[in-house]
């Protein structure tokens, strides 16, 4: 609602032996480099910042963590490597009003687990190319505006429910699948203070952060869950809160 | 809505160093002590066991677990002392089906945090021995079965709003409280396939379990949770799942 | 939990003039003596009464509704016909606790529209014929007791989102559509006392109900959506309800 | 998100027969007067149409609202003599985008009952001027923008659950009072593309929509409410809507 500019922190894992010759093609910049991209095109973007598995631990600090009002997530091979400290630091923000939008195989995340509270609770998948056709179910969200009823993926990564995830507070997309299987594929959800997407599409070997539907919802989503104020700290009262009321009845 | 008896598991901190007059004048036998004796006047309870703060490693192991139907949670002042595996396998276990019941400061346990994902978020609280006024929002909640619509409980300690807890997906009861505090006293939400209910009253040193509304929505929380299935494991496809459709296509 | 037998009232238009052999040939006792089987298999039923579009006045009485626990409800071509008086009255006792199963077309009878607040807010759909793939997606609900993760009804008319229902309390099913649609297929609600459950398939041209997984799916339906006590009449304090506690502060 | 202004019409009954001193007293312009002085004083409105119950067949006509991004609605005395046709075509509006802000005893306007679907579903009340106290629940909610974790209104009508309303998609504000009630005191809800938020406090005697948090609690609730566009019409694909995959199989 203000017109305060957004900070944003990327984590791009951005393994650099994995799948070097495929990734490469789709991705020659990184993931990280194409949602740079597409937020650098937004007005309210305030600053961006970059981590990668090499460099998490010295860019997400708690000083960049408190300076961040959304922090964007896409992992995959490294999963289990990143450390849980910045998992630790980054959960408590979220909490404290940090906007977090979860990509792609981000579900099986550290951070995203840790703040569904589903520890190692997967879902359906297949590397195959098939083609996903996505549907808008609420098309007055904001992470919706501008996206049509119904759009198609053309290749990408199949994942299937049951999807062991907390039932979302909303259900903005719902995706069907060629080889028969449906996905939540973007839920919102809130922790704390913190707002949280999470949005299915985005395999690294197939171009699918290119495609403009795709970059409208990124770019939505990253405005959707900014907070209020940067930081959302609630005075809960400490302890033995004294009574509010006894006093003046 | 099968027949099939209830196991359920109790685990009470009962830690002998803490204010032993008070809570040895509330509870002489333990909190486990009369949770023990509501559940035994059940014909539907299977086999019931429990355990301490000094007992937890012996006896929450991965067997009893995985015979367990419904774990009930009663912690406070050894909440971090808790030992992590155990958590982590009782997590796992309410992901496949394992019902969970926490009580008053169990909001607080490593085992509820987890499952919420909201590590470390807190409240207002208060000992004060302050009235609380109960409301039951379902009526016709399985929980609520027998529960008028408000009743009192004399003396407990007071929690207060903002609880920072996920919506829970359903809100069973509401608490006034004398000092001017509302808190969401009666809370469900699924996570996994396990069912889990929060209940906030039962403070160690007021004798608020014997209350008969309190037992009853105790023995109705036990019944609720109990899942259909001792294990409610779901086949996610694993690791690249055959497409469902494209065969018959 | 009680072992109180459920009365069942089961509403099908069961319209004589509308497509009578296809759909004669499908359901020779019309879809209400197939649901009359089901339900008769029961241990727990207690009276069964039938209303069809011809009777409905006469059978769905105040006192008929007053002794329901559950009402189920297939229409169709007939919707708009149906008597605004019955609609009124059993719009009053699901929420004072009456179950209600809503099948099918159902979503757009009168009486799940008023429920729901949506009135005259529809789906895509289309009689095909195509295959439609059903998800659990929640495994351990009663609802879903002995469904596999998936499977499949061969031929059934499609339904497509976006549906235009308020958010469901909970999603036990979700439907893959040989022609690119998804649907939110088994739904649950509460509305006042009362438990709500919609479950998609079930086109008067195709034999799906003596399919059996659907024939479990509705059974259970009928057992998950019976209330506590046949009638939840809460005491809201009426007018000028008194204080509760200005009295003894 | 977007910049475009908002059209707020607001509907207050204004009753001339009904307690003119006590009402004037408070209200000397009418309720709906000091609501448009707090809507004025925000850059973003746009035009500003006032409806009585007087002239509310032809101030509220299709037109009108097909041009309202957001209805305000404050009806006491004269719920049941409003017109139903204009209920009807403001229902509809909302299920294409209209947003809908319920002030005070609009919890039981034809219009809320309708959009909620517990039509005659009631609640405890007492008109006594004693004090509530509110609690935000959600913080980093844009309708709490501003608000502090509690505030007093030192005197309204009190409202106390059971409140017959569907469980809110998102809880904001809970709401003590001296009597001994609590009351979900401002909710959110969506019904088709519209969003609903319902307000307890302003009984029509005490001069709450004059004390600055509510005030901004109003103009915040009417901003959240405006939609992504002014009519969020979606397409269904009518009447035997054709396959979206079976062409390019």
């Amino acid at each position: 609602m203000s017109n305060r500019k957004i900070n944003v922190t990327i984590y791009n894992e951005d393994y650099p032996d994995y799948h070097p010759e495929e990734v490469k093609e789709a991705y020659p910049n990184g993931i990280h480099g194409v949602l740079s991209e597409i937020l650098e095109r937004e007005d309210c973007l305030g600053k961006l910042r970059i981590a990668t598995f090499e460099t998490h631990r010295e860019i997400l600090t708690q000083e960049v963590l408190d300076d961040t009002d959304v922090l964007v997530w896409w992992s995959h091979k490294q999963q289990q490597e990143v450390d849980d400290r910045v998992v630790s630091m980054a959960a408590l923000r979220v909490l404290r009003g940090m906007g977090f939008v979860a990509l792609h195989s981000a579900h099986a995340s550290k951070l995203f687990q840790k703040l569904m509270g589903t520890e190692t609770y997967m879902l359906r998948w297949r590397v195959a190319g098939e083609r996903a056709r996505l549907w808008t179910v609420e098309n007055n969200h904001p992470i919706a505006e501008g996206i049509p009823e119904t759009f198609v993926v053309p290749h990408d990564e199949t994942y299937g429910e049951p999807f062991g995830i907390p039932q979302p507070d909303e259900l903005v997309f719902l995706s069907w699948f060629q080889g028969g299987e449906v996905f939540r594929s973007g839920c919102t959800w809130k922790r704390g203070e913190g707002k949280i997407f999470y949005f299915q599409n985005g395999h690294e070997t197939y171009p699918v952060y290119y495609q403009p539907e795709v970059q409208r919802i990124f770019a939505n989503a990253v405005k959707w869950a900014s907070p209020v104020k940067r930081c959302c700290m609630v005075d809960r009262g400490g302890r033995n809160a004294p009574p509010m009321e006894l006093a003046n009845t």
